[in-house]
């Protein structure tokens, strides 16, 4: 490396920048995402989940076929001889694969890491092209709606940790109830999906626009009519909007449809238990993207206009979203009915941050507890000896990492680095095996504004009992 | 994708399985290795550093030139039209693009992520293609072998934490020592890193091999032999090689080796004040493959002879390594000197998994504190409800997914899962407004042996006073 000059300036010249969708993570932000990773961790614990951490990349055939027109998204590794693997797009499909090459057959099971999607990213509105998901999947066979109810819970639990709960709504919607409508109205079957996908859009598109994607799809424009009147549905809570769909003859004729609102009955009764039917908003426009989802699915979505005030983004969307995928694990030979939710962590640490919640985090941002400094000459080997017991002690430490610094420049260090108390270790004093233990940020009249001497042999004791 | 038969087909045929070289982490396992990430963690930050996480891939051209040999192992991603991209192949490459983008001048660090090589893998001895490592840097400008010693604690406080400090001894080295020797045996310059990537093998092969690959390289069979007789010094602590090396007038006239000799003495004198100096040897075979050391060098090895006994695998080697590299950071235009370690946590891992630590982690694998179940009609709605209340006040509960579960399948699920109590629901308790708390695991005289009844509107109080 050393020799190779060509190496070194092109080096020098080029653009330091992540990859093109990417960030670092550093400081109040890093301490900030933890939060929220330990916020869920400890519900999905307290439903009992367990951890699954599976590769960064997958056989490419194992994500093939799985995500509809979102596959363009996928990045691929180069081939450079043997397998040929691509990013993981979610957590979902590698948790379907895990199921299956183990066999097994009834889970409870949370991931929390990096996914992959090149698509067109907006940094500040926390889309990005790594991204962290953190998800929970029920897998086994359970009497219907008992599992998803559940996660109904865990989402919202999420949240109230996270003080985000009076600002989140849960869309809930039918994959079967909209089907039903699609084949009723005239869909053809082949297209209920592409239409499916186009009802999503309804959340960013205005009707129009979504209207002309389903012509372009060849809709009739007077069945992408009766469609829009139907998507247009919806209420708080489970039982409005279930009373007006079990009035329509037409609809409730259809096998699919009347099997969705049996579920959605269901849900209604378990969510009055859980007492959170006030949290759900059944929402007909609400399709979800991806193929795999055969029931109930359910979106958290929140709206914080202060995050996009200054330009004309939609709102931040979708917080949290999922729903039941019973055949994905099949397609990998093993079927296991699944319900599983995905909370977007970069949006919600995006919206925490808009609230000022940063600011929080780094006004307790200490680095280390005590500060180890020296008169004089130095005594650099006296303050190593000092700071090691200190470690050794569990107490975290600094000192300064030259052989004489000045007295200033140590106090400053001190308090810079959020120091609660500092020893200052001086020749004299050593001689008669004490040290100065000073606290900091005591009031000028305090009978310890200037420390005290403490044996050198109690320093670890003394310092414990001022930390507890 | 329901429509997708081919798709389908397809996968149902696929071998399942994760890509060569990766693995999934679940159950004891992860349990275990979050053990040694927070292990490290609890270290890192006693020492004043802070959390830097990088994407998992970088451009292309950031990674180019930094490896040496070992740049054929980088994963590239395919060029799918926009920037190229690579994994990366460490956390230091990332870390020095880091400093310089953000024009830092002083910082202490830590990273802790999965990075990827395209190596030939041993699952069995803990070397995978994507592992884990775990870093900790000092980047700045700071008096000289000050901060190379503290790092040096920090390895050994990591495997104090772990339990496994007496398993283990630090090689320690300076490049500026090999590159005077190999400048006084006649070693052209532009041969050096080569020559040096040669005895880095020493560890693994014998010298006859390593000679063979030197007379390859273009060395004379007589330089070779003079550079393995000084290869083979080596002792516990610094004092004794120093000592012998002082004594050799060919080698003290070199300047590079007369400096480095200057830094070992300090070391020698720092790692006495910390009472580190038995955890050390002084070895000068040792060489590490990596193009950018510049001095200090150092490399974490144990001996567990149980690991390879039924093959002839060497020893499971180094379990953390590092060194100075005061030059990286200055190719990306902000010239910074560091130095840093970093952790090999899946070889770690291995280790404590063969001394049968997972026996330990397994046995406090408890995946809820209470389970809710119910006589007769199945009661689903009050269990949900009763769930509900335990969860929101922080409590790990789980209850029988089924409509109406039979009582031997929830006493079973509620051991299973390692309950503490389970609460149950009889129709009668609750018409009174009681349910019965009972404590698993109580021997067959105890009075509380089936349990007692508590208001409902108590459970809550009662399960929390019974957890503690």
């Amino acid at each position: 490396m050393a020799t190779n000059l060509a190496v070194r300036e092109k080096t020098a010249r080029m653009q330091l920048k992540t990859p093109k969708g990417t960030r670092d993570w550093t400081g109040p932000d890093i301490g900030m995402r933890d939060r929220i990773f330990a916020s869920a961790t400890e519900v999905f614990r307290r439903h009992a989940a367990v951890a699954l951490d599976t590769p960064v990349f997958e056989l490419k055939e194992i994500l093939a076929g799985k995500y509809g027109e979102d596959a363009r998204l996928i990045y691929d590794l180069q081939d450079q001889g043997g397998e040929l693997c691509s990013l993981r797009y979610d957590l979902t499909v590698p948790f379907a694969r895990w199921l299956a090459m183990n066999k097994i057959q009834q889970v409870k099971r949370y991931s929390i890491g990096k996914v992959y999607r090149r698509d067109q990213p907006a940094i500040s509105r926390g889309r990005l092209r790594e991204f962290y998901q953190c998800d929970v999947d029920f897998a086994g066979t359970f009497d219907p709606m008992v599992p998803d109810a559940e996660i109904i819970s865990v989402i919202v639990e999420v949240f109230e940790m996270l003080g985000l709960a009076d600002d989140i709504t849960i869309k809930v919607n039918h994959r079967q109830i909209l089907d039903g409508i699609f084949t009723v109205v005239g869909v053809p079957n082949n297209k209920i999906r592409a239409i499916s996908s186009a009802v999503d859009k309804l959340d960013k598109s205005p009707w129009a626009e979504v209207k002309k994607e389903m012509e372009e799809k060849g809709l009739d424009s007077a069945v992408a009519d009766d469609i829009g009147r139907y998507v247009q549905i919806n209420g708080r809570g489970i039982s409005s909007v279930l009373d007006q769909l079990r009035c329509d003859s037409r609809l409730t004729a259809n096998k699919d449809f009347k099997a969705g609102l049996e579920d959605m009955d269901l849900l209604r009764a378990y969510l009055e238990a859980f007492q959170l039917s006030d949290k759900v908003s059944f929402d007909l426009s609400l399709a979800r993207g991806l193929d795999y989802y055969t029931a109930l699915i359910f979106e958290a979505t929140t709206k914080f206009p202060d995050l996009h005030t200054k330009s004309n983004d939609p709102p931040i969307g979708s917080v949290a979203a999922g729903g039941r995928y019973d055949n994905l694990s099949g397609m990998f030979g093993n079927s296991i009915p699944c319900v599983g939710v995905s909370f977007g962590i970069d949006r919600i640490f995006t919206i925490l941050k808009a609230r000022g919640e940063n600011g929080k985090a780094q006004s307790v941002a200490r680095r280390f507890d005590v500060y180890v400094m020296a008169f004089g000459s130095g005594l650099l080997t006296e303050r190593m000896a000092l700071a090691r017991e200190l470690w050794a002690a569990g107490i975290s430490a600094e000192y300064s990492l030259k052989v004489k610094p000045k007295l200033p420049q140590q106090f400053k260090s001190a308090e810079v680095g959020g120091a609660r108390a500092v020893l200052i270790i001086g020749e004299e004093e050593l001689k008669s095996g004490k040290v100065r233990l000073k606290i900091l940020g005591l009031a000028d009249d305090d009978p310890e504004k200037d420390g005290r001497l403490v044996a050198r042999q109690n320093v670890v004791p003394e310092v414990k009992k001022l930390l507890q």
